[in-house]
């Protein structure tokens, strides 16, 4: 049997109560969404949503082609530009999803030769971007500086440090100041993957590169995605036009990929706008987040302080994680589970994440729920 | 400068003429369209872009998460369980790009210790699938068994066979009956990207391993696009429902990424039952390519035999192949145009899209331009 081996990991699995299944959400749910990556609340807005709606009609239901042939629409280069506008670089270019995004960027600025340095807690798309990159990976300790400088140290040529600007697992978020100087002082560039960090941080959500004041260096490469803040589905890598340029030529997930479908584009667009005219939601974001670290840790709850919009909760093993997360469901409140192998220490979590459009009594019930489900 | 050695390489494919630069088209474009992978025309049909529309109203703008915390909804197991009956499998699995379903299927079907037998031809993303996989590839000549047979000879343990079913450059198919047998010889698996294929080949656009006899035999797993035949966005892995499962719980692009946003789904699920309703469109795919294949060799071009809805004509270089997409757009026909790095060979070619929905006008139209702008 050509996949017999299959039955034998789904057998470990089992033994390791490891097993995930899906769970299928319909139209109305009625639980209290603190599982989600809406952390501005965007994605059933209905401002946002016609205009998915809009752009699927305008523009056809998909792009018809790579970017390179059909793909790219107007609707993608007014996308384009404003994104690089508000976050305050040169120039963007949109990608079909997040994960793409960071395989085109970590790839296309790693050639034969070069040295990636990479943050030991990087999302898996930028570990599988150092993967397929050309150079050669050093992974660091986490948010380290000083293990970035000695890395670099050694090196001559192109080289890049790779790392999340705010970690999905804890929420908490990296030394983007001095991680920046670490890699400036060996003249290698930046690219960091701002996920979590678009919408929630830097002046009016424009993002944590834009708060630490790197945002459009000629040395710093962005990405980010355009399905937690924005709402929508998407990635975008952010940069010196020079860059983006480059990433049109090299990129094989930008070339070989069809382009994002315009629904995606046009509600992208649309929640970019009204971040633009509502930035409280980004302040808002936070605030609700340290909200629920106050409220959780004042119950006794291990949780780490919260960067941006991301809060962990430490639970005791893999299968009491589980259990916590579905007694939570049971009870009306839909939270995140971590456990093996998403979590590169091993410990299990519950992550919530702390929409701007939650009220004092959604939070009040939240925190009531988990702490009466509590192991 | 960290991205200094990037303007050295920007001046090197400028020399070569190997620039590559974004055209973005306006929603009404003029010009006659032989250059998407929109082969059913579907991506404009009004019923198309309606449920696209309906699904981002009803379910949201995007995903919100991961397929396995927020991001499967009940529109997503709905267009699995169609895709799955309609082309045969016991079960599927929705990606947010083609891409991704083909590293996902890839990778997690090839664990340490595992062979993967690699057509030379193969598309971009079943490359960097092998590239990502922990097993060890194996490049071997396109279409061919007798290679297939001898790659796999030798080896002891997991194997798979990864395969384009109609590859994208030229749009001839692989020999599926012949390949399976090859693989099965030695008790590998197979792999097969169907992007081309679904909606095209097999009994009513049911995709090529349907044609072939081979769709739903538990050794044959295959990846499709939802972004050609379907006119919108996303893959698709269709398998046994072991391999299915182990997807879920191993395949890093499924559990890191975002789920495929709604009006994607939704779009594709409308496509897929327009197909079912109208099962001609596959056919007059073929046979528009058919023509455009007859009536251009009549008039003395070089094109490759079309196996499906992509009909490839010989340029005589990258820069006459380049002037000569371009004389075509000046006249109103949008060809594709691809030349190195894109094709293996270093061939340089016009590709040509048949779409179901070109009337026999449009096709003389057609001719009569590339004929006209001849190098």
């Amino acid at each position: 049997m050509a996949f017999g081996w299959i039955e034998e990991q789904a057998r470990a699995r089992r033994r390791a109560g490891l097993v995930r299944t899906l769970r299928p959400r319909p139209a109305d749910s009625p639980l209290l969404d603190l599982a989600s990556n809406d952390y501005l609340g965007l994605a059933r807005h209905p401002e946002i949503t016609r205009s998915a709606a809009e752009a699927a009609r305008v523009w056809g239901a998909g792009a018809t082609g790579s970017r390179l042939v059909t793909g790219t629409t107007e609707l993608h280069t007014t996308l384009e530009g404003e994104l690089a506008a508000f976050c305050g670089f040169e120039a963007a270019l949109v990608f079909a999803t997040g994960y793409a995004a960071n395989l085109a960027a970590v790839t296309a600025l790693a050639p034969h030769g070069s040295l990636l340095v990479s943050d030991a807690g990087n999302h898996a798309s930028l570990i599988d971007g150092c993967r397929l990159a050309r150079g050669t990976t050093q992974v660091v300790a986490h948010a380290d500086p000083d293990a970035v400088r000695k890395a670099l140290g050694a090196h001559r040529g192109p080289a890049v440090l790779v790392s999340d600007t705010v970690f999905s697992v804890d929420g908490d978020a990296a030394p983007l100041g001095r991680l920046a100087e670490a890699a400036r002082e060996s003249g290698a560039g930046l690219v960091l993957d701002d996920a979590h960090g678009l919408g929630v941080l830097g002046e009016g959500g424009r993002g944590a590169p834009q708060g630490a004041g790197i945002a459009g260096a000629p040395d710093v490469v962005v990405t980010a995605t355009l399905s937690k803040s924005l709402g929508s589905q998407g990635g975008v890598v952010l940069g010196p036009e020079a860059v983006i340029a480059h990433l049109v030529n090299a990129a094989r997930t930008f070339i070989f990929d069809t382009g994002l479908a315009p629904a995606a584009a046009g509600a992208a667009l649309a929640a970019l706008r009204l971040l633009r005219r509502e930035p409280e939601r980004a302040a808002r974001a936070r605030e609700v987040a340290a909200t629920l670290y106050e409220r959780l840790t004042a119950e006794g709850f291990e949780a780490v302080r919260p960067d941006a919009a991301v809060v962990s909760v430490r639970a005791p093993s893999p299968e009491r994680a589980v259990r916590w997360a579905e007694e939570c469901r049971a009870a009306g409140l839909a939270v995140g589970c971590f456990r093996p192998p998403s979590v590169p220490d091993g410990v299990s979590r519950l992550r919530l994440t702390a929409r701007a459009d939650l009220t004092d009594a959604e939070l009040r019930r939240a925190v009531e729920v988990i702490r009466a489900t509590r192991p």
